[in-house]
Parts: structure tokens; C-alpha cells; sequence
């Protein structure tokens, strides 16, 4: 395992989620220098104008050794970046994702990284806003916030280990579990939801005075459909490629609205109050969860 | 019409609308005095000791003489306090509602109310948040926020100036219209969304591992859900009171989810990233009309 503070690291796509990495980890002193690697200059002049990066590269070739490779794109970009650093990488480097789906991207390791699979940490921090690229960054967003882990077996535990070192040092909490689990997790809890979000704005905006609607709409809704701002390449490529675990959650989901729709037509107080009821109790409980204090 | 800093008023359910409307008026100096009304005299002490009202009364027929009585119980319970009160209104006293159905209750209004039908001006202030009770009243809920009055043509004007007027006293904007169109808007953009937010926690709550899902859910699941936590006895009258509506929103949102849930299906890329792209639009343009930035 390499030591945080003495770690270099390189993030591919400096966004949200990048930026705020190399910013938490500056600001706890655990790096030794940040390389920032995207496609086009104009985002990387953007990153080194905001202290974000140390350096920036558009090619794989021109990184340099790294202790820790970082691939912080949209999910279905994470393959290309995996081909194009493996014949690059030192024999000691470790490579991580933040992509918020884990077994798409676990197969994607095994096809396209070579012998770095077994270096490979599959990652996810929990955390994000609706808003999008570095200029957004921030360096608490972690901050307390879960990371999980996805490695399988065939993982070297050291690389585990520097990758649970890694957020550590940028405030989160880290936890490991089978890919698939964590698929359907966050299908259920964030995927879902977002989905939720869209359909919902999309619904007010086909109507045809939905001008209207969008000016008299409480600030509840906006905060509701906050997550609807959110970047529609990212949320593309997480839909598709979790699309098993989203469908089948959709359809629970659709289950549930179909069930409300009948107890309005048939004017059924009991399953109406019984419904609403048993959601703040559940809401109301997953919070204290959440908060540890339940 | 009444000036507003003399008005008498008498407020029916003291709860957090109630209440916030007895703190605002109270801090505008726009109120002699401010009776409280409730089933239960545990409820009056509460707001007594807090301030939120001068007197407590548990019947109407105790209440004395009011420049304007407001009635803000759940919807379902606005009818019963019509007819308790018609008998003992002056002939002066303009009656209105908070309630978020209003069709429903110009009905009941008609049938309850007596000859002070020409004196009740149906209203809506929107705002709010998920808390319930006097606990949670606090003096700036209503301001900048807009209050729709659905009075119809029968109503005497100086009902509608003293309404809109103590509104204003309130902080609040003050718009009116037909009570039909204030339904469909209220179905689209608020009562949907709490339909739908219920629905989410059920859909997660239903899930065999549900505790590990609330307690991995992001902080945007519970900033999504907060309207979940609203008050089941308030949500079960007004879902059943715009019952129509509602069921045409939700079935409009359900078309969206079923043609998504196709698209996921189906893996057609173009068709989600413009699914959430226009929801982006919309939602980004929405929020700039709300806010008058645009």
C-alpha cells in the first residue's frame, strides 16, 4: 500500500466528482501531485487555473508514473480510458472509477485492462450535487460520505487498501460489497429516484401551459426535482448500463403508482391514509437511520 | 372591507399554516386579535404558550364576533366547521380557507355556509413544509410566497379586498383565479409530486434489505422524498377531494414512465439522453421563470 501523502495520482475527467477528489486531497496534504488528463485543453486550463490539478495531459502516453489512476468519466467512457492507459501503466499503479454502476464496469476491467485487472478497485463515493464540471468542485463534498468498494477476489489487497486510503484522506467513509448488490442498491435508492425526476419535470413540461405551472410551482417542487439538473450524458450512461436493476426497480415502482391510482378511483380513504402513512414512517425511520440516531 | 390592522380573527385549526399565519399578522401588527379554534383544548395551550394565538376556544358558539374567520383544518374537516359556525357569524364576518383542493370546497361552502356564502373567499396560500403542527409555525412562511383566491362571481368584492388584503399583511403575493384551473395547476405541480415521493419510499421501503438501502440512500434520496414526510391525514383529503385531477396527472406521469421504461428496454440511447435533457431544460428554465431571472 502507498502511503497517502506521498501518493500521485491522475484523474480522467476533472468534473464535479474529480475536481472535488483532487481538492479534498489537497487539502489534506495527502498528495504529491495531481495530474489531470481530459480530451480537450480548454477543461484542463479551467482545472489548472482553479488549483484544482498540478498538471494536465490530453494523452494517456504523456501521464507518467502514478500511484493512483482515477477515471472519473461518465460510465461508458471508462472502457476507451481503460485501453488507452493500460500499456502505460507502471506495474505498481493503481486504477480506480467513481462510475456510479460497478458490474458493467468490473467486466469492462477485465477486457480491457490486462494485467492491471488485479490492480483494478472498483469504486463508488455517494455523493454529488446536480451540478456538473470542476468549476463545481469542492473540496467537502465526501466529507463524511460512504465510498464503496466493489474488488473481487482476484484483487491485490494492497491496491484495496491504497484506494480505502485514498477517500479516507478525502473525509469519506469506506465500505466493500459484491458488485451486483451495489448495482441494485443504488438502482433502488439514486437511480430510481432520478428517473422519478425527470419523468416528473417531463410530465408538467408537455403540458400546455406549462409556463404556468413551472412560475406557481412551490419551491418543494424544485427542491423535489433538483436531481432532474443533473448531467443527462452521466445519467445516460448509468441507465443503460444498469438497466436490469433500474428496469426491475421502475417496475416496482410503477406498481406502487398503479396501486395509488386505484385507491383514488375508488375513493379509498383507508388505503390512502394507510399509504401516506406508512411512507413517513419509513422516511422518518430511514432518516434516523441515516443519521445514527435510531 | 376591513383594514387589516384592526381585524379580528378567528383561525380554525392552529397547525403550522394557522399558526404561521397568527405569528406573520401578529409581527405586521395587522391583528387585534387572534382566536384560536380546536376540537381539543391540548392543541389551544400549546398555541396559547407559545403566542400563536390570545384566546383559545373549543366551539364556535364562543367564539364571539370576527372580522374574518380562517379555516385551516385538513380539507375533508372544512365543511363540518361551516356548518358549525354559520349560525354565529356576524353579519359583517368574511370566512375563507387554506385548503389545497379548492373546487371541493367552494361546494361545500355553497351547502354549508348559508347566506355567508357571499362572504366566503376561497384561498390557497402555497407554502409550506413537510412539519406539521404549531411547533413548527414561524412568521415568514408566507413571504414572497403567492396566495391563490378562487373567489367566483358571486362573492362580495370587499370579502375578496379583506382576504387578499390580510394576505398581504402576511408577506404574501396574492393572485386569483377559477377554482377548476387552480386544481388541474395544484394536481400537476404539487399533489402529483407528493403521490410520487410516497410512492419512492414505499417502492424502497417494501424491499426486503430496506434498512441497508436507507441507510446507503444519498442525502438527495431524503431532500427528494422530504415531501414523503407530510402529514398523511392532510395528503389522504386532499387526494380524495381532487381526486380527478390527480388521477389524470398521474396517469400522464405513469406514460412517461412506462415510455422510458421502453427506452431502457430497448437500450435506445438517443431517446433517454433527450429524456433527460429536456428535463434538464425545462427544469433549469422553470426554476429562472420562478425566480423572475427570466
Amino acid at each position: 500500500m502507498v502511503e497517502p501523502a506521498a501518493l500521485r495520482i491522475a484523474i480522467v475527467g476533472v468534473g464535479l466528482i474529480g475536481g472535488s477528489l483532487a481538492r479534498a486531497l489537497k487539502a489534506a496534504g495527502a498528495v504529491r501531485e495531481v495530474v489531470g488528463v481530459s480530451r480537450t485543453r480548454a477543461s484542463l486550463s479551467k482545472a489548472l487555473e482553479l488549483g484544482v490539478i498540478d498538471r494536465g495531459e490530453t494523452r494517456a502516453s504523456e501521464v507518467g508514473p502514478v500511484d493512483v489512476l482515477v477515471i472519473a468519466t461518465p460510465v461508458r467512457a471508462i472502457p476507451g480510458v481503460m485501453r488507452d492507459f493500460a500499456p502505460h501503466l507502471g506495474s505498481e499503479s493503481v486504477v480506480t472509477d467513481v462510475g456510479s454502476v460497478k458490474t458493467w464496469v468490473c467486466r469492462a476491467a477485465g477486457e480491457c485492462l490486462g494485467e492491471a485487472r488485479s490492480r483494478f478497485v472498483p469504486g463508488h463515493p455517494i455523493a454529488g450535487t446536480e451540478r456538473s464540471g470542476v468549476e463545481a468542485a469542492f473540496p467537502s463534498l465526501f466529507e463524511k460520505r460512504t465510498v464503496i468498494l466493489t474488488p473481487d477476489g482476484g484483487v491485490s489487497p494492497s491496491a484495496v487498501e491504497t484506494v480505502a486510503g485514498m477517500w479516507r484522506q478525502a473525509g469519506a467513509e469506506v465500505l466493500s460489497m459484491d458488485p451486483g448488490r451495489h448495482d441494485a442498491i443504488l438502482a433502488a435508492t439514486s437511480h430510481l429516484p432520478h428517473m422519478v425526476a425527470y419523468t416528473l419535470v417531463n410530465t408538467l413540461a408537455a403540458h400546455p401551459q406549462h409556463e404556468e405551472l413551472f412560475r406557481l410551482a412551490a419551491g418543494g417542487f424544485y427542491d423535489f426535482t433538483r436531481i432532474a439538473s443533473s448531467d443527462p450524458v452521466m445519467w445516460r450512461d448509468i441507465a443503460l448500463t444498469n438497466a436490469g436493476p433500474l428496469v426491475d426497480a421502475m417496475k416496482k415502482f410503477r406498481g406502487g403508482l398503479d396501486a395509488l391510482i386505484q385507491a383514488l378511483e375508488a375513493g379509498d380513504e383507508d388505503a390512502l391514509h394507510r399509504t401516506f402513512s406508512n411512507a413517513k414512517q419509513a422516511r422518518d425511520l430511514g432518516l434516523a437511520w441515516k443519521n445514527g440516531t435510531r
